[in-house]
């Protein structure tokens, strides 16, 4: 067993830094290695089948790079290929939607819960799903925001077409009171303040990417993975099969880790 | 797989309560067998061959009632003992070590921590070793209070001798300060309160084993063995060594449950 060997984190785009970022302030030991299909994306309005084909493909390229445990830091893939992926795998496999479906029950008073997501996500109901067997009563709302995802991986989350979408797309809820929302996409904390905005101070979000690294955290100590040696030069690594320039772009300003450099690769036979 | 199968907690004596008491409230589906050693207790100033030993001995009696996770709710047999069960079960096994010393980690400013327990935890480092790994600058300040289990199998916690056993064995801590302190021990938290008034209001105290019942959440999820199946009778069962009489009184007074009528049984050739 080598521990120094990178925790890997999978995404169909930029999405999953979200989760990275996190990582990276709470696993500084931990060497990461990230792979966004950026050319395919987004992934929600995709079948079940090809969620599952491109997620595979994902999970093959980091395997090869010797990972010690894999994160589907993406919940259109966690609510569709989780559980084939981590009965197969011999490493530890964490997905994004029981943290952040814990988080919520911890945090919401009134059991009104909302939950947006893609529409692969919200079709899935895994969120509802695992809310209610844990917690009977509650009662979830859950909406699909298909225009989020294109937003954020165009870098236009911080304009003004971002609040007017953002706006429109959550009006549902304010007919259908919550007193916490599942950020149930890892793309959507890039647009945490535009949506807090707009469902008020009051509503509290869920984070569901950020939820998942205690998660990781505690996994790796309980698989003895941890890499407890401090390393001065960890690595951390991007991958994206689109454009390194626009990832590269969102990647170094959203991270706040200095210049970030993709590599580009390719996946699948055709990658559109 | 069966998820009804209960949880079984194991503890040198009266001190596993305090987990327990914690996974009644956050895991309301989960059947629970708790066997307390307390005809041996304490395991603090024992061998630790001889805790690994006693520790078995507890093991392989929930064994035989088919529980699906065991929690060693002791910190004296989490130390010797977690390591070598981990490997040979085939059941998750937890300890409360590591939840412990995640916890103190995040609470503390300073880099400044306490750790009190029996002595053979003090005496195994574990904590000490745990943290320093994690946080390779914090400052740790190790106490063993060798007093504190017999006050509390005793029932005499809320009594002025406890009071000034306290307020005696922690004095070290007046030239010492530390920011947060773990109550590395799951008797602990009985003397609480005590234990506050003594350090003063502002150290954060960590209990371990409230701690350890989040991390069994999590991974009863992790492995699919949660019992999402709302029960309205489930199981809660009480087994010690020693006196039944001391053990309900504690209990049913601790756990505020209600009446607990806690069965003996007999372990090892010898029972003391």
């Amino acid at each position: 067993m080598c521990n120094e060997q990178p925790i890997g984190f999978i995404d169909s785009g930029v999405g999953g830094l979200t989760v990275v970022k996190e990582a990276l302030k709470q696993l500084p030991n931990e060497n990461i290695l990230y792979l966004g299909d950026t050319a395919r994306c987004p992934y929600g309005p995709r079948p079940a089948q090809q969620v599952i084909q491109f997620t595979w493909e994902m999970t093959q390229f980091l395997q090869k790079k010797n990972i010690k445990m894999l994160v589907i830091a993406c919940n259109t893939a966690t609510a569709v290929a989780l559980e084939k992926i981590k009965t197969t795998l011999d490493i530890p496999v964490v997905g994004v939607i029981l943290p952040g479906s814990r988080a919520a029950i911890k945090a919401t008073k009134t059991k009104q819960i909302g939950v947006i997501g893609t529409e692969g996500t919200i079709k899935s109901a895994s969120y509802k799903r695992v809310i209610v067997q844990k917690m009977p009563n509650a009662k979830i709302t859950s909406l699909a925001c298909p225009k989020f995802v294109p937003i954020v991986e165009s870098n236009q989350f911080q304009t003004s077409v971002a609040k007017k979408i953002v706006a429109e797309s959550l009006r549902p809820f304010t007919k259908q009171k919550v007193d916490t929302l599942i950020l149930g996409c890892t793309h959507y904390p890039l647009l945490r303040p535009i949506i807090q905005n707009v469902m008020g101070t009051e509503v509290k979000l869920i984070d569901s990417g950020a939820e998942t690294v205690g998660e990781v955290s505690m996994l790796l100590d309980y698989f003895q993975l941890a890499n407890d040696r401090p390393t001065k030069d960890r690595e951390v690594a991007f991958y994206t099969t689109g454009s390194t320039t626009m990832f590269d772009r969102i990647a170094s300003e959203w991270l706040d880790e200095g210049s970030v450099n993709s590599k580009h690769i390719v996946l699948g036979e055709k990658n559109l």
